[in-house]
């Protein structure tokens, strides 16, 4: 893969082959925890287990070899003999290292051990409402958390906090973001009020299930096929939790189907086809090299929200997917007339509602639970906020944010997110960071991909993702987060272009 | 898993943990290769041949840590500390290692580089029907298969091809088996000559077509499920060339569907789920450690024959699937009436052909093609037939016990199998040897196991399988293979019980 032949550069050839390796290894746990999910039996579960844990090690293992410290110095050394992605490999071989090599391994497993007790313990509790047995275990997640943040604070230089961000957001800072989601919470309660006042003159006709499962499939494999994913590389297929796996040459995404409402299935489908579409258009020529992977959380979700938010939800996409819609529910189309109409169809995809439950929300109110995580968690970490005070700093912000009280009901409020449970602390704004890039580049594209409109009206998402491509897929990981978002829409990422798509689509006139 | 604690057998204990970590990493190398053959998309294979070497590569350096010779020999003199499982376990453990350890690694990567290129040309040249380019071929991958051949021969102390034949059957000799077939031979063209001559009276009616995929899949699920496949551990799925794969806790089986024949992909279920059960039933507490594992190729055959050819082509099975089959296919039934007969199903299954092709032949032709095979291979190993010799001997010995010639037929000759192009050599014999033992094991559990015949004629195999489990399949790997047999059947492999088998069958009267 590496043009460099020089002796100088021998380091950089070792660190390839090596990641190469690692890539190797870490493609087997890809498609293992696939068929985890989506096809093993449930006898399985036990050796699936001690397997992956195996090949887990491994990875690690191979990912801090005791040469990479020499290796990496010499090729710093020889830098001016790397092209630009070598160069911009070698950042990032050396940026995970630093990471995988910052924390010893004791911290390592005592975290690990009671991230997964307290996931067990959450898994059993949440169902009985009872925060009082968790609370514990929640106390010592972020103790350790605590300390796993110190530990990697004192290596990379960062606040603590950012530390743990780092993981999922390579180089993103709290600072930054808290004040973007300042301004999002100041703008956020009103503009809600403001949609829910003028939703509530809006009728709207609810297609009657049952939905057939067959069709649902059918019809998402169309539209997967018709939106640019690649049967060549990858495939749709059936899991709990819909997810985007498998790897670059071979993505395999996951959806459940709901015989009621077949909405969640597309959407689902849309979404995941977006982490898709991201994946099997990574810089061939890298892949298998940490330059030749997807940004960063952040950026991928901006990739899928690109996809769900900003072309599904828009009016030309009703207009687009009407007739394939009582095509695959002649039925039910019948049963409901005019629910498949895109004026009401557009309108189904667009209402907001304020609500608990994060993962149900609408794109309007999503982001509210997300400025609540990232508050509490942030201020967990800082050491200024006690676990103990979880539920009413939850409370309080639901009530100023959405209007709603989540006193009392933990399950569907600080209970529902396996993240905390899990030790995933640090993930939370990247779902937001992603919507709000996911804006910034459709507002973007529209100015510089000719008649946007008309495509989208017709399915035909070659134009914008030639564009997508050359902008974002194409880059891998060469250029930083902040240059990424620069290069591809001239500005650092701010809450501007989502601000003005949600005014356009939901109190706006003009097409949306 | 060891119950080992003294200080002299911590070298077996770590045996038994270095074991589990190979067990772990053949996991994962089972599950990619299956959804290699089940899942995967085309863009997947390269990424997925370079992840599998990388992984092939691990396990073999694991499998030969250096060790592993210390542990070996302390644990061998600490052995009367060792209850029989372990004992076993470490006489499993020694061999594989002492064959994983007899070949430079030069002569490995050789022979892995001419077979790779060898069955590439002969997938070409096959179709071709091309002998006359293949031929060089195949003189380098017998070449090398005799040096390999030799240097395992001077290692094991075995003559060089039982030292091939040993990694495919272990402890098995060419001179028993010579013996074996030279009886087989000596009986099978006469009586397939009478067999022939008594169906030629016999009139079966076919079933015609089509059989819908979805009802065969159907069909064979229900099959699966009554004949003791656990569902909790394994799945069915199709694939082009149908296996047994996965692992004991999650055995995967595959088959495929032809829309002409219902009785193809039937049959083909019913011979991997008979390998299956012997994976479901392997001793649980042993599984991950080689005495855990499955025998030999020779006795997992004959499990699958012990259901396919003993139970499933029985007259008392007709009686079984007979309603079933009427239930799956209605229109069939009623298009080609009598078809689904008790009588006619049995006849159909009992059909006798001499033909040219091996993976078609019925189970009293099947052993000639296996005693060409032994014959010629191991004539060509020990250097007294020369490649350029093998289309002769393939067509006398074919006009000799099939009364059929394949001259100038190379395609549906010599050329047919995948076999001797991939390098496998010393793997024919264990089909025979499957095929024998499978007999010689119904015919002690017809005595043994109270009620045989009414049982199967419901398709209650749980009787059955409760001799099997305590005979053959709990016992993995802790008997050597003539052990086995004589504890299961009272004496060593003959070929008695498969000719009385065959005479019950095909020319008696009585129940068979």
């Amino acid at each position: 893969m590496s043009g460099v032949v020089g002796p100088i550069a021998m380091s950089y050839a070792a660190l390839e082959r090596q990641q190469k390796r690692v890539a190797h290894l870490e493609h087997l746990e890809a498609i293992a925890a696939w068929d985890e999910a989506t096809m093993m039996s449930e006898g399985g579960g036990d050796a699936r287990g001690e397997a992956l844990a195996t090949l887990r090690g491994l990875i690690h293992d191979e990912s801090v070899k005791p040469e990479m410290g020499d290796w990496i110095a010499a090729a710093e050394a020889a830098a001016g003999e790397l092209d630009a992605w070598q160069a911009a490999n070698l950042r990032e071989i050396k940026r995970t290292w630093v990471r995988a090599t910052a924390l010893p391994s004791s911290l390592v497993e005592a975290t690990s051990l009671v991230e997964s007790k307290s996931e067990q313990a959450w898994r059993r509790l949440r169902a009985e409402n009872d925060w009082a047995s968790f609370e514990p275990y929640m106390r010592e997640v972020f103790a350790k958390k605590r300390e796993v943040a110190q530990a990697l604070s004192d290596k990379l230089g960062l606040e603590p906090y950012d530390a743990l961000l780092d993981g999922f957001e390579p180089g993103a800072k709290s600072a930054a973001i808290a004040v973007l989601f300042e301004r999002l919470g100041a703008f956020l309660p009103s503009f809600i009020a403001r949609v829910v006042e003028k939703q509530k003159s809006e009728t709207v006709v609810r297609p009657l299930g049952p939905f057939p499962t067959e069709r649902q499939r059918r019809l998402g494999v169309e539209l997967m096929r018709r939106l640019g994913f690649d049967f060549k590389r990858g495939r749709l297929d059936v899991s709990h939790h819909p997810f985007c796996g498998g790897v670059p040459e071979d993505v395999r995404i996951t959806t459940r189907y709901d015989d009621a409402d077949f909405a969640k299935a597309m959407m689902g489908v849309l979404h995941e086809t977006g982490h898709a579409k991201y994946e099997q258009h990574l810089p061939l020529r890298w892949l298998g090299q940490p330059v030749g992977r997807a940004r960063s959380m952040g950026v991928h979700e901006s990739q899928s929200l690109f996809l769900e938010m900003q072309v599904s939800r828009s009016r030309e996409f009703a207009t687009f997917v009407a007739p394939l819609l009582a095509e695959a529910f002649p039925d039910n189309a019948r049963r409901t007339p005019g629910a498949f109409d895109p004026a009401n169809l557009h309108a189904l995809a667009t209402r907001v509602t304020p609500s608990f439950i994060r993962v149900d929300a609408d794109e309007v109110t999503y982001p509210c639970h997300i400025i609540l995580r990232f508050e509490i968690e942030s201020a967990l970490v800082r050491g200024t906020l006690d676990v103990r005070d979880v539920p009413d700093a939850w409370d309080e912000r639901m009530q100023r944010l959405l209007g709603i009280s989540t006193r009392g009901n933990f399950k569907n409020g600080c209970m529902q997110d396996v993240h905390w449970p899990a030790g995933l602390v640090g993930y939370f704004p990247t779902y937001t960071l992603g919507a709000l890039l996911a804006a910034q580049l459709f507002e973007t594209a529209a100015r510089e991909v000719p008649h946007l409109g008309p495509s989208l009206e017709r399915g035909e998402l070659a134009p914008l993702d030639a564009w997508l491509s050359e902008k974002v897929w194409g880059q891998g990981s060469r250029l930083e987060t902040d240059a990424l978002v620069r290069q591809a829409t001239g500005r650092p990422l701010d809450t501007a272009a989502f601000e003005r798509h949600l005014a356009r689509r939901y109190l706006g006139a003009a097409s949306a």
